[in-house]
């Protein structure tokens, strides 16, 4: 329960577009390759392309220490691809325990699954989050009573899935909360409803909102710079 | 009532703009088609040339499904001129009943038209939109009595159309609204009243705005790069 | 009383500075033929060179259409210098009676000029404005009382002449003001003053600043990449 | 009493950089021959290099003419090391007496000095500076109250010495704070004295802020691309 | 106890990235000669690989006196590497007592140590720091008992070491404070003890923050291009 979460994600340069097609498709199987063989980290790749005008790629990193993160970051770093992009968001928070759960547990609870996404799902959802400084100005109790509110709304979407990591100190976020959607106005509803929570009042900021869509993550490269459908134009 | 629209803008590189007459008449082909070709989609161009600094192209797309509007960017992406320009706005956003309106309807209310623009008017306005959180901590009566009093400010404007779109948790915004209007003084006129109403106050944001002007894609391409003004030239 | 202002800085880039001075000549050439021979338009040009340091070339331009802003936008991009530059700040804006002044009118009163500059005065000052919320909501006599003082600070300077363009909805701010001035002395003196109105607590936002020189476009263009001080130093 | 005071940063581009090193040096000798040739201005130059991350040069311009501030800048526009920077911050303002001043003057007090930088301290510090709008609502006597308790801090510093311009209008900031001072720490002090009055809760904002350093402006230049160094090792 | 703090992060071009490998280890020992042959200073490196995105390096560096910093940086500046980076966050900062703790000394408190990092713990934490002016207008004793309570919630870390800077009118926060770190999740952990107290409320800003890995600086250059996981692979 305190693996580490780093979000990464990646914006391919005009330069890198305007490279002949077969030495893009070298560089991405480069890539591929530094991503996929890491070291103490597990890697989950999704597709930003359609969703953001601002970043094309999104990873999801688990690992139980920061040195194999940078370990595995320095491998990418290596590659033509990363030489030619840029890194517009990147996130780095821990799992812990909820502080408002107590010693409430129940059988699909975040601090019962595995850390990481369960991958069945479509469409991840990832954001940073802060809080208000008067949220921590509450004495717990309150504070439990709110969240407990803001649960109840949540549980209302059990079809949706929830992964909370925290960010206090390590980066300039509180929170960095990803979830498992399986369709993007089913997340519309929830977060719409969570609106009229007392929990919404003590948002600060949860932007950027990053919606992704889970596939391997060559084709997430190839959505890059078109060459998926230059291969359905070619079938 | 639950289409998905995607608003994508488009600024043209100088080195784009730098590239030989003939070879930018090329690469707006190749975008059109592109464009044009995508399968569950449609797609309405509109030029920002003449109203922002920031931005050349305004594009709004319709889809059923994301995975629709994924496969056409990414036909989009494999293009010259995508690849020698950015994507500097770019908004996602769901249709949805209103919340306000319960079963009241009209015969050209929102929820009875088509989803996207209906076409017979020359200037589309198109923002995002975020509410400040104290607005949700409103009684629902009280934000339907307030709402009630800016629909009706808005129905003294019988001829701008409005297309309201709910990103809530899947992009930065609450909302994107769109206009289409006759003429934009028209809509200076609109939104001057609106400063008067009671709702007006529970605004956090809703910049940048963006005023674009129907017209095939071709054209809005040709605008970014002159050539609609040589050809008049030549003429 | 229904014109449209469009305000539109230039910044040229570093690549087209460090083009030699022949290809620079025709370059500036070139553009003021593309500004000058519009339709339906009329533009003003005015120096950043010494105010701002991040554009170099302000063009205030007076249309009764937008379609006539555009095809003259449409002319400048087919221009080298334009797909060399980029435009930093762009503002549009509507001419529109004041609410606040009712039937008073006096002879130099701004409704009784024509649309735009009068232009014997060297320094135009240019900024977009958007007033507080809780303006709207209070009552409009209060509103007008309000703006009476500070019409009243304003004319204790009658020799600086104000210029009010309404952009509600069409931009990202709610007005563009602009304001001909003898000497920008006088003008710090006029705002330091207006900072002790009511008025003046109802500002939410009235940056970025623009001074300007009123001047020929080509001897703007020939103070960016200092043209007109090589001329000064040949004589 | 009524000088203009213009503050220009430059921040020298890679491309710079990485000329050889003859041609910096010729780089370096036309501009310091362009800024020192200015009619009715003065200059005084400042590295950044070691306290900022974002610029690398400082001028401090002096002149009765805003004209002359304009034609000066025009000359360095014609320079090759102007055309390969960018002006990162650029401010202008101008002296006037302070309303919080009466008709009190004091031998070292400002109003007794002639305009700009006695020259005689290593270390400037700059920066622009508003106040909140709530300050102005205060009457006039309670707010030259709270300035004479600012002063009287300032007094207990002798030997750091204040130079204040004004730019209400004419620039995005209310005020350019300029200091001598003999050592950073000693300023430090300063402010964070100040911190305690009762003034300092009416600041709005007061950052970017440079630390400059008093140098030639050939030593000034020699120190962006690290000549000074090369300097030091070849003796 | 008034030593100088310079924080400054550096950022590789894409350009630099793709230099051939034997250019880039060229440039990488030029420039770790550069930053270790400085007078009058110490330099410790820090890898950014892995926790941010934004920049690959961190360098803090301790001097007597400013002239030293900026002799420093000019060697610095006369490096290939530089040339070819950016430096997008950069800080001042002087030792000084703190206020608040009165005559109150113990044996590992900040005041007992020299300046800068032991060096026993692997990760840095580095961030810009804001209070509220609302803070500076409670009377000193009401600070002191908030301070106390804060610096209590420190003391049940006292695995955790911290080192302030004050930054005063010299730079755009008050203060830089960092950390010395066993792991990162520990630090999770005090900082989210910390929102809890009183003093958190009187925070302005306290972002960007920076998660450093101390290391060779020739080994944190070896991870901005990958190099390092190159060598492994060689193994």
């Amino acid at each position: 329960m305190n693996e580490l979460y780093r979000y990464l994600t990646l914006a391919a340069s005009n330069d890198w577009r305007r490279q002949d097609e077969r030495q893009r498709s070298e560089d991405k199987a480069e890539f591929v390759s530094a991503v996929e063989g890491g070291e103490g980290i597990a890697v989950h790749a999704y597709s930003l392309v359609g969703t953001r005008g601002d970043a094309d790629l999104l990873l999801w990193v688990l690992a139980e220490e920061l040195d194999a993160i940078r370990a595995w970051e320095a491998r990418c770093a290596a590659t033509r691809l990363w030489a030619q992009s840029s890194r517009p968001y990147a996130y780095l928070a821990a799992r812990r325990p909820s502080p408002y759960l107590g010693g409430h547990r129940h059988a699909d609870g975040e601090a019962e699954r595995p850390a990481g996404p369960v991958g069945d799902l479509p469409y991840p959802v990832v954001y940073p989050m802060t809080k208000k400084r008067s949220w921590y100005a509450l004495p717990r109790e309150e504070r439990a009573r709110i969240m407990a509110a803001h649960f109840a709304t949540g549980h209302r979407y059990p079809d949706i899935r929830i992964h909370t990591g925290y960010s206090f100190g390590i980066d300039d976020q509180e929170f960095v909360v990803a979830f498992e959607v399986p369709d993007v106005r089913r997340f519309v509803s929830l977060v719409s409803d969570l609106r009229d929570t007392e929990s919404s009042s003590y948002t600060e900021r949860e932007t950027p909102i990053f919606v992704g869509r889970a596939m391997p993550l060559r084709e997430a490269l190839d959505h890059i710079d078109g060459a998926v459908a230059l291969a359905e134009l070619a079938r």
